[in-house]
């Protein structure tokens, strides 16, 4: 008898610890089935779930849920009846996937998982000078915003970023706020508190924090803002929980799928 | 007695209604105080409070919070002390200006403020085949996504759109929703229950709408979305209701200040 889907759960649970009441369990399969192959992604997209399938692997593990949003409370029965749902299940049913979401879990550990993966994927890990729960932040030896976004572009291979503020401003401490956790409330506060030069988050309201630093410009203050977008923010962490997966099951084929992003600017 | 702010709110009640228990109410100033100028903006910037004052000003009428949050509930003893947010309530209370938020009243009329702006300044008022509360559906004579997104940078001033689906796909049904209705709930039944081809909406969720798209797209359905952006689907919502205020209230200045995207794409 192999690897169980319980056993990869149990696995996971124990090297980074269950989150209570939160997103991460098995979406779809059952947990008693052996697993063959496990494929990792920031989003189960249908195309993720495709090539899963095609290579073999019977077990996703995804950081977003399948049906576009957060909580997963189950469909309608509108909404189990709109094609692109029905088909989106129906793939996942007919060939036999099982699903499982691991989010809450990886940004309640310390350091946050996805974090651990987006320091690594920019190199930026001997550069931490302070964690927060929800914010990391490094001190760069030199730069400017100019300097740090084109870094960032290339070591994620990003075509562009959302910048609010001047290219040529020198930046040193850059505080990183992965996923949705752009807003005023978890995002402005770091300017002053941990004296930043540049907040790089993943997604987050326009109105809030972007609209601060404006202001902050129009009033004389040295302060920036690059937007990352959600996935990409993301994405590095999932790929690292990947690596983490091959070595915790070195007899099962693990592959991480690496996702498009989801815009393209025209 | 010149005319007063409170008249001036009155008439926009009278005009276009008020919602109960919302956003909509004098932030700043004394609505007894008389007007000598009004200054309307979709967000109230440093800058537009600055030209406010430089140009005579003394009420703005803004369709967002000063302090970079919907719901303004005041400032903590923390943000107060903040220098961005004390500078700017500094500015608003040493130089006398009354700001006024004009927000839930102008969706909630039928149709929508903030619609009929947009609509009007894409040049599609005769395009529109069907009214919903949140959402407008046009149908244009021919055209691609391509085209379409060509004319609407073009109409709006701006460098660049975000695009999920191909620019090649023909595209005759839009539906379009300002400001943050971009989410699953709101836009993915569109597609659907109104036949669209396109959704174009100003901002949402990155995880809903967008990867909704690019499963159907995945699946083989024709499907695209164009994001434009919060303050560039709203903000000529707030230049008519500027137009509307130079009608009403013709011996009083009234200038729409225009702001630029506030984010560069680098």
């Amino acid at each position: 008898m192999g690897l169980t889907i319980q056993e990869v759960i149990d696995t996971l649970t124990e090297q980074i610890g269950q989150f209570p009441k939160g997103t991460d369990r098995l979406l779809y399969g059952d947990a008693l089935s052996p697993v063959r192959g496990i494929a990792v992604a920031f989003m189960p997209t249908v195309q993720v779930l495709q090539q899963a399938i095609s290579q073999g692997a019977n077990l996703v593990i995804a950081h977003e849920g399948v049906f576009y949003r957060h909580e997963e409370i189950g469909l309608t029965d509108a909404a189990a009846k709109e094609p692109v749902f029905a088909a989106k299940r129906r793939l996942i049913e007919e060939m036999g996937l099982a699903v499982y979401r691991c989010h809450d879990s990886l940004h309640a550990m310390r350091p946050d998982v996805i974090m651990q993966g987006l320091l690594r994927e920019l190199g930026w890990q001997e550069h931490v000078v302070e964690e927060q729960p929800t914010a990391t932040m490094v001190s760069l030896p030199e730069g400017t915003v100019g300097t740090v976004a084109e870094w960032v572009k290339a070591r994620l291979g990003l075509a562009s970023l959302r910048l609010v503020g001047d290219p040529a401003m020198p930046c040193r401490r850059i505080g990183l706020l992965v996923g949705y956790r752009g807003g005023r409330e978890q995002a402005v506060p770091l300017y002053e508190s941990c004296g930043l030069d540049l907040i790089l988050y993943g997604e987050g309201p326009e109105w809030e924090t972007p609209e601060y630093v404006r202001d902050a410009i129009q009033l004389g203050q040295r302060k920036a803002l690059l937007v990352l977008g959600h996935r990409e923010s993301e994405q590095p962490g999932m790929k690292l929980l990947a690596d983490w997966l091959s070595g915790w099951f070195p007899g099962t084929p693990v592959r991480f799928y690496s996702e498009e992003p989801v815009f393209t600017v025209v």
